[in-house]
């Protein structure tokens, strides 16, 4: 089955991200189909050509297609499982807010019911939604994407993971632990460099430059990992732990924060602790795959 | 002046780093003399065409440029400092690795003895340089700088960062900062895909692309830190805290390491302590440059 433009589509749920994906939908020319528990947020969309369904069975019935944006997984639960909704032959994709664990009970509890199930994750605020920026991953059964990959396509850019329902939410929280730590690296350099009187417009290109320079060593240093072997071609571990001492007392002595370098120093010095300060950087896939309770003692 | 591939070079200290430097001054072809505490260090350099100076002062006296390249800074100050030593004339590279207030000192150190001073950060290991990966940052004053810049381009990637001495320095430690955040970002990342299965090959194409992305963003954001305003156009900090907590959550629910997913919402909870809440990341430069003793409370 390929969609076009024609194939109806329906939208549960109209919080600021579930209005931007129906409207999407709409800018694409799909017939759409919404439901939301407070009647008024559709008022919008229903002014735009959407169908505001009664119930959420009768919005689900609409349309081959379901998307779900909703506060969270138990939200969910309560309005697939109500008394009206027919799930069997639906195809749903839930890209409500989640971990992996609620997206894999999730898609059992759906498919037990008879429907088709994706799951799925927005790496995007809901303005950039409908727009290449916006990044949307699905996981589950390859086919059930494919089915729709057309329609999806009206919200942004879509990417399809694989078969365990789990992955869009790890992809996800794994790309938001990237941002924030390039945001948090460029901050603590814009911190250290205003002590000299640098602007951060100054700074910030350098940074951009470096971050991305070090993203194309990504590929390579995960054929260490994924060959659990992890020699020291470039630099040893302990010779990078002198340099992280340096980064620590440069924050200290110009009086910036400094949990940050603490921090990467922490991790290195554990991996070194266990023996591994001869290796490469990427050694340090261990420590991170091990947790580790209590507050840091960096 | 300009330089030339004629222009005669001096290297002091020949470890790893001094002795790739004046390897890569001899592949240029630029006359060479070099030193070290340690004689036998200089025989392959020797072998290739460097003259190996009798006394540090000799080698100073040998070339209008010399480079230092020492362990730390108390052995510059002894080195340059030795009795035979006459500066005054002389222009000094230092690429000795040590802190921004190091820097400031030692220029005014030389200069009081009536040499030119620049000071210098390498970001590159030793194989790298010579070619266009090694990045050598430079501070001081311009004309002294501009004066060898064509001689240092044997070396790699030159650049010349501002007058003020400590920024060397100060530009290193933020680079440092960004490179191994996003190695533990990727690191992070890669630990939570791998409890799916994934193949930290499968995943590094993605965190790569991530990072560049949000690289592209750090140029805009600056010029909300030099403004000082910081109006949520894409996201309120508010909204960014519930996405940590489910990236914490989503760690510790798989059993990899939470660390770096706490200090982030860490610094983040206390920016919304503090009031910012509604305002976009970038405010949380006020937290980065603020000190902050003790362990992380995360």
């Amino acid at each position: 089955m390929t969609d076009t433009t024609d194939t109806p589509v329906t939208v549960l749920g109209l919080g600021l991200m579930g209005q931007a994906l129906a409207g999407a939908f709409l800018t694409a020319g799909h017939p759409t189909t919404v439901w939301n528990r407070t009647t008024s947020k559709a008022n919008d969309l229903v002014a735009d050509g959407a169908s505001l369904a009664p119930s959420p069975g009768a919005a689900i019935a609409a349309s081959p297609l379901t998307i779900v944006c909703l506060t969270d997984y138990v939200a969910v639960r309560d309005l697939l499982g109500g008394d009206d909704v027919d799930l069997a032959g639906a195809t749903v994709i839930n890209l409500t807010s989640g971990d992996s664990a609620q997206a894999r009970e999730a898609a059992r509890w759906a498919e037990q019911r008879g429907a088709r199930y994706l799951d799925g994750a927005i790496m995007a605020v809901p303005p950039a939604i409908g727009t290449a920026d916006a990044v949307i991953l699905h996981s589950g059964p390859r086919p059930d994407f494919e089915a729709h990959e057309a329609t999806l396509a009206a919200l942004g850019t879509v990417t399809y993971l694989g078969p365990d329902h789990g992955l869009a939410s790890l992809y996800d929280v794994a790309g938001l632990a990237m941002m924030w730590s390039v945001l948090n690296a460029w901050l603590q350099g814009t911190a250290l460099l205003r002590t000299a009187g640098v602007d951060a417009v100054t700074y910030a290109p350098f940074a951009r430059q470096l971050a991305a320079g070090v993203a194309d060593w990504l590929p390579g240093y995960a054929e260490q990992i994924d060959a659990g072997s992890y020699p020291a071609e470039v630099s040893a571990l302990e010779t990078d732990v002198r340099a992280m001492t340096h980064l620590i007392e440069e924050s200290e002595a110009v009086g910036v924060n400094a949990e940050l370098p603490r921090l990467i120093k922490a991790m290195a010095d554990r991996a070194i602790a266990a023996g591994r300060g001869r290796e490469q950087y990427p050694v340090l896939i261990e420590e991170f795959s091990r947790p580790r309770n209590g507050p840091s003692r960096a």
